[in-house]
Parts: structure tokens; C-alpha cells; sequence
């Protein structure tokens, strides 16, 4: 059976890079045949950029090194589901599937400040099939960040 | 009552303008106060980045001119309903009010290989409001730079 470990231990890494950094907790790495080929970190306030989501600037990534038919057979693992803008540009980059390890609704639950569509929303909606996977069972792990993170930058603690 | 159809037509012109370019045929305006402060056209093939939507072009260029605070106070016409990326990005950044011309359910109609989510459903999901209208009377107008482009673009004609 497909190990998807690995790739999301590595974004829930990232996820903590960015939020050590002063970004948000989002981390998301592109593979391709059992290696990690890019990875990204959201960067919405060192890059001066809320749409700077660690997806959005993957995907932005990817588009600048491969064309989309080599991203077909790509898999995009990211630390959190991504929401409607990032869910959107993974269906437009033409990647083939995305696997997460937090819910979008556990994030809503800590954070409370998103967009409230969950992936398989927009992207079964697509003349694309974009395989899905998630959450995982290290939804746990993921949600750590943002129980450090979300409380302490909304001003609640 | 406000008039729209000035900031409409320039987002129409620049819908045009991109399909002369070789581009997919989109434009978008940001507007405070009655000025347009921003331009942006679609840039999916001259920028090689299938996520240079019209909208994400301003947001992305947005951002680096203005703050959260500034943007609440802006409008943004677009020539054609955004995509759920695109409705994403513009939540996220903080824009106040989204105009466009010809709905997303027109657009499909014709091109039928975009995402079938209106843009209401995703703002209406968010933290914060986004005011939005459209479709709105120059429909047809900015409807017939895509019945020039998709039935040639997909190899139909």
C-alpha cells in the first residue's frame, strides 16, 4: 500500500518553518515518482501577500518548471487542505492529485477566519478528475501548528 | 445610482486585448473613488502559468501596492464571473466589492471546461463580506469575446 507518510511529515515540517518564520503554519511539497521535485511554505505576511498560501506558491512554482502534462503525475501533499483559491489553482495547473493531512473544518475549528468550501467541493466540479485523499491519521500533527499558532495571532491568549 | 458600465467596458477592452495577445479573453480593473488603479489581463500562455487569471494578476498585483485596510475601500470589475480560485484570492486579499459582466454559468456555456462553482459560493462562505453583483447588462458584450475564442481555441470550428 502507497506510504503517503513521508511527503506529509515533510509539508507539516514546512508548516512549522513558516509559522517559526511569522507566515502562517502551511506547508505543501510537489512529487513526482516517490521524490519530493519542489516545496513550499505560505509566506502571506513576509511576502507582503495574503494569497501567498503555501499551495498557491507551489503551484506558481510548479507552473514555472514543468508543463502540465508532466504535473498530471504529480502529487501535491500539503499539511492542511487547501481552501477554494488553492483548490482551484491545483485544479488549473493541471496536477493530477492532492492528498492532505488537516481538514479544512478542523482548521475552521481553531482558526475560524476561512473561506468555508471544502476541496472535493470545487474540485469534483471540474472537467478534470484531481484524486483526493484526506484527512490522514496525521491530522493530528497538522493541527498541532495551529493550535500554536491561530489562538496567540487572533489576539485570544 | 452608480454607474458601472465605464469600469466594465475597460475590463471588456482588456478581455480583448488579451485574446489579440494570445491569451485566454479576460481583464480586470481595481477601482477606488471613482479611478481605476489597477490593470490586469489574463496571461496564461505568454506568462506559460495556467493560474494568470485576470483576477489573480490584479490580486497578486494588488497586494504589492496596497494594504488590507486600503483594499476593503475598492471594487474590482471583471469582464467575466471569477473562478473559485480567483473568488478565493480576492477574499483573501481584502477587496470590498467584486462587479463582473458575464456570469460564470454563460462562460460554461460556451467554453465548458472551467469550474462549476459561482462566485458567490465561495464569498458568501468567508469571515468577512464581499459584496458582490453582477451579471450585469454589458453580458452580452463581454459573452462575445468568448464565443470568438473557446470554439476555436477547443478545436470546434
Amino acid at each position: 500500500m502507497e506510504n503517503h507518510e513521508p511527503f506529509l511529515r515533510e509539508a507539516i515540517a514546512l508548516s512549522k518553518s513558516a509559522m517559526d518564520r511569522g507566515d502562517e503554519p502551511f506547508g505543501s511539497v510537489l512529487v513526482k515518482d516517490g521524490e519530493v521535485i519542489l516545496r513550499a511554505e505560505n509566506s502571506v505576511f513576509t511576502g507582503h501577500d495574503m494569497t501567498n498560501h503555501a499551495e498557491m506558491n507551489l503551484v506558481k512554482s510548479a507552473a514555472q518548471h514543468y508543463d502540465t502534462d508532466f504535473l498530471a503525475g504529480c502529487t501535491l501533499y500539503t499539511s492542511t487542505e487547501p481552501c477554494a483559491m488553492c483548490s482551484g489553482a491545483i485544479y488549473w495547473s493541471g496536477i493530477g492529485r492532492m492528498v492532505f493531512a488537516c481538514s479544512e473544518t478542523r482548521l475552521g475549528e481553531i482558526a475560524g477566519i476561512g473561506l468555508n468550501v471544502p476541496s472535493r467541493a470545487v474540485l469534483q466540479t471540474g472537467a478534470r478528475v484531481v484524486t483526493v485523499v484526506g484527512p490522514t491519521t496525521l491530522e493530528d500533527e497538522a493541527a498541532e501548528m495551529h493550535q500554536e499558532f491561530w489562538p496567540k495571532h487572533l489576539g485570544k491568549v
